[in-house]
């Protein structure tokens, strides 16, 4: 599949190239090029230069504002609420990140919601952020394309919406979860139905509730939330807590922003930071988490299994190894890339 | 199954009394009695008066601290972090829930983390009281018992760790969430042993990783999380947040409640509140909440399906329902609380 690797370096300099080349000022593009790396060295593929197309042709039909004014448009306490100004979503977050840092500091616990974003690659990438910086990072999104219907609906009224939750661990990786409320993200679809696959079982619903398997027929079914209701009911919530909250799009207000690249998404998203120092010493809870790190993964493994995950482990060793080696790059990516550069009149990549 | 039906105010009276009997202070007694009976009404049945023998015999077994000085241990910025000093975990979870209302007036969010508390009941009683405050409540726990290994191992490091979400709707029930990570709550497990009835495949596996459904196995077997390793990272975040943070027993320091009544189990609970005006006015929050509440109520239903719910929706009708006729009662719950009455030397319930 991967048949050519791209340096960080030379990513970060496509990306900007391209971005700038449509518009974006140089300072703005460089920032959402090395916060779309961030998704590609996690590991979160559909996330990073994968997008760069998508990102690119919304910003020729004018459905990103290239010059915003994203402002803290109110401040209560420990609570700021980010207008992104329908600016690039990378933009809005890595302010809103910037943000809760900030706050963090003085408060110890702060919320960060925002509205009016775009799509912004991987939640981790932003939890990450956050834990880098010592403190524990919370963060929920409202996706930008519905895909699942309510427990027991049709109707595709909830987005995928993730959650990510990042704890310092020391000198370990940082534990870090994230995950999407579904079963299966969207894309992984998209990419079985691109090779004409089958999905398994689980996955997808057709309209009268029965198994859907046949991925080229996923324009007609609904992706499965993560343990019934449960998922459906998380996915609810994050819809109130990351977009209703916020006054952003939610249900159906969403905007399907790979229907329709010149309509405003107003994304929603939101961001908690947690200081560990407000409980204690946090070297002491650093030494705790590393404790049940261990525990866990010296457990006994059911058989056929070498080896147990802690979640962010698996991000972390591959970001190592493709700072190193470079990001994976498929043949139908470089095509989908340099159909864009060339769009641009950008200088092709050249694997 | 129910036979009998026991009212709010004789459930009150009759928890009261039994726990007064055996030591607690009466005013403590009360507020234990009716928070106990706000599990009931939710309808997490296996949460509320049900508890009432195994919280006498610990109680009876020295487990449980009947004098307890419950403390803000740390106060910084917007986070507090409780010392419940082994009360009872409902007097712990009290005073968390009146310090998050107390803080989140201050700073708009806030977080109050405890340890040192035990099983103080539903989850969802304590978010309830949070949105009936007017604000939105998170609720997270580390269970009282491992039954859970991690994605792809065999020990049990992890506990069934709930959360809970509730956001205030107007005249319309509080939209709340309440889900444990696992599939299914290990209650479930033990009713369908109790009634010698095979459990569905997809709730537990057994040390090969094959699926258990033979109830009476339960005890050689693993919940499964829900979205298989999305759960498992669910339930780990819960007890890093909830219990590594306040220093509270997770993972091999996790006593089990129901084995061990003597030992101390240091559960570990956060309380995280957020004020919806400190993102606009709240009443236009709640309007948008309402929307997106009718939207999935009127949208179409898979076949078979007559109404779609929404979180909390259940609980709300419930309550109501059992403030008007009463809680219903087993034969098997009835002896079980009057052999405890007899115990405590209380006068039995006479249905």
């Amino acid at each position: 599949m991967s048949n050519y690797f791209l340096s960080v370096s030379a990513a970060v300099d496509f990306i900007t190239n391209n971005l700038v080349a449509v518009g974006v000022p140089q300072s703005d593009a460089l920032i959402v090029a090395n916060l779309m790396v961030q998704s590609d060295l996690a590991g979160a593929d559909g996330h990073g230069i994968f997008r760069l197309p998508a990102y690119i042709k919304r910003i020729r039909a004018g459905g990103i504002n290239l010059h915003p004014n994203i402002r803290r448009e109110r401040e209560q306490g420990a609570v700021t609420l980010i207008d992104g100004d329908n600016a690039l979503g990378h933009l809005v977050m890595a302010r809103a990140v910037e943000t809760a840092i900030e706050k963090v500091k003085e408060y110890s616990v702060c919320w960060v919601g925002s509205h009016h974003g775009n799509h912004s690659g991987a939640a981790s990438v932003y939890v990450r952020k956050i834990a880098e910086a010592g403190y524990i990072g919370i963060y929920m999104a409202v996706g930008n394309a519905n895909h699942m219907a309510p427990w027991g609906g049709i109707d595709l009224l909830l987005s995928t919406n993730p959650i990510a939750i990042a704890v310092p661990a020391g000198d370990r990786p940082i534990v870090l979860l994230d995950i999407a409320t579904t079963v299966a993200a969207y894309g992984k679809v998209k990419l079985a139905a691109q090779k004409g696959q089958m999905i398994p079982e689980g996955w997808m619903i057709d309209k009268k509730g029965n198994a859907l398997t046949d991925s080229s027929r996923a324009s007609e079914g609904s992706l499965l939330p993560i343990g019934g209701h449960k998922g459906y009911g998380l996915a609810l919530m994050i819809s109130l807590l990351a977009g209703t909250l916020n006054n952003a799009a939610v249900g159906k207000e969403t905007i399907d922003f790979n229907a329709h690249h010149d309509l405003i998404t107003n994304t929603g998203q939101a961001i908690i930071a947690l200081d560990p120092s407000a409980f204690g010493d946090p070297k002491e809870f650093i030494r705790r988490v590393g404790k049940v790190v261990d525990d866990i993964k010296k457990s006994s493994k059911l058989p056929g299994i070498d080896n147990i995950h802690i979640p962010g482990e698996g991000a972390d060793k591959l970001a190592k190894e493709r700072r190193l080696n470079g990001i994976p790059i498929s043949q139908e990516l470089l095509n989908a890339l340099n159909d864009c550069a060339r769009e641009c009149g950008v200088v092709p990549l050249n694997l």
